[in-house]
């Protein structure tokens, strides 16, 4: 389902996996006008300075039991549309792994199986999955492993717990969901109340959602401002909440107080991990 | 890892499925402080006019092959939340469902063991994967049956293009991909440029990320504004995109036009679609 160079130069002009699918599903080859306005299309594009169309990144997305679905597959939407790039959903085994809200997706590399060297690698959160996922040894040894040559190292909402339980947010700025944000200094890390922090290679994103800006952020990063904004043209990511209660600062006390009471004991834990696994 | 009454009665107070893991991850009964810190966070909720805690209701969202894994994982964060409420991923058979981006969900309900009355009907898009959807008669059949009792029926992007082809967008106001958003005069729609649409019990969201939008518009209209608005809190959605191009009328013209050819196949499909399924 991706566009490759090859089916380029059959006449699709492409910039995403779903726009493979699009010219797959043709039965014919295009009219003279419709490849002519490919051509001229493609043509176009190459002129724009910021563009990187083509490129083979292989990229590693972690997958363990209780994450939370949306935390990964928002960035994996901008991630996965890069043509030629490659991306793993790893995990320990293959087996479907459960997110928090019981259903299950599927990892398609184990740890064992990953490229060595990955252009990059992305860690979701989650709630005691991610806990456990923080104190599980395989998978800090693998977090750890990958992130020793990654060019990015990348986490959504808390996420970054485990980058800082497998020692990889030592005196960096970073972000995590809102909850936990300022337990990060637990693992020797700044915390910082950004929706994208920036530290180097080191690309950390506040809570959940924050991993559409994320992996925009990301993708801009690694194939330019053009095909990032392409790609959020094809997501129409012009995003218009109907409430405006997403930050701490705007919600209602009461709320407030419920998610804090409700997390007391992730927070806790937090603390425990950070406190073990400390310089 | 739902939040149950009974959870709450033992002490937890508590807002989504995320929230009963931490609650369920405890080794200890709360200390007293804890306790009553829950009850009395617990009674500032209960005092909210706008917020309904409990109830049972019953979702299918509908899974088929090449769907667009952020078009339902978007709106699902949000609805899996609802303390007593069942989602279904709901599909022809369980066996995983491989996504336009290659990676697979499992689905957890076939269409025969469907619930026959659903509160919510909801039917992400995708590509081609879409378009062998709108063409696929169990999948309409399933669509039209639940349609017709459901009290609330729902897509995002292209998934309105299946909800057309059964049938159910006659004389609607409804919106699309922005890319097809017009072809829904196709099926005898009234397409609008809106992010989130309402018509009656008809709910269709814009391309992609407007699942996120349409979710927490459902839950609001579900469980009241403060429910919604404590997800939102959770999912710290406070969205900031690092670009400003969402929109084909704030896109650079060579991208427009690249995503324009890129899709001028899908969107003859479309329009070869609704001609056949017209009234």
């Amino acid at each position: 389902m991706k566009i490759t160079r090859r089916k380029l130069i059959t006449g699709a002009v492409g910039l995403s996996a779903v726009g493979a699918a699009a010219v797959a599903v043709k039965d014919q080859l295009p009219s003279v006008d419709e490849a002519q306005r490919m051509a001229k299309a493609h043509d176009a594009l190459m002129k724009l300075p910021d563009l990187k169309l083509y490129g083979d990144e292989k990229i590693a997305m972690l997958l363990y039991p209780g994450f939370t679905a949306l935390d990964m597959v928002g960035p994996n939407y901008f991630l996965a549309s890069m043509m030629g790039a490659k991306v793993h959903l790893v995990s320990a085994t293959l087996e479907p792994i459960k997110t928090d809200l019981g259903y299950a997706l599927v990892p398609d590399t184990t740890f064992a199986d990953c490229p060595e060297h990955v252009d990059l690698l992305f860690v979701p959160g989650g709630a005691t999955g991610t806990l456990a996922a923080a104190r599980h040894a395989p998978t800090l040894d693998f977090v750890r492993s990958r992130a020793a040559t990654a060019k990015y190292i990348s986490s959504v909402c808390t996420g970054s717990l485990i980058l800082g339980a497998a020692g990889l947010l030592k005196g960096k700025r970073a972000t995590s969901h809102w909850l936990v944000r300022n337990e990060l200094a637990g693992f020797g890390a700044i915390p910082v109340d950004e929706r994208v922090v920036v530290d180097g290679n080191l690309y950390t994103g506040a809570g959940v959602s924050a991993g559409l800006d994320l992996g925009l952020t990301l993708l801009g990063q690694l194939r330019g401002a053009a095909y990032a904004e392409a790609m959020q043209l094809q997501a129409e990511y012009a995003p218009k909440p109907p409430y405006d209660a997403g930050t701490p600062d705007k919600s209602r006390p009461e709320l407030l107080e419920a998610l804090r009471v409700m997390y007391d004991n992730f927070v806790q834990q937090t603390r425990s991990i950070a406190s073990t696994s400390a310089v």
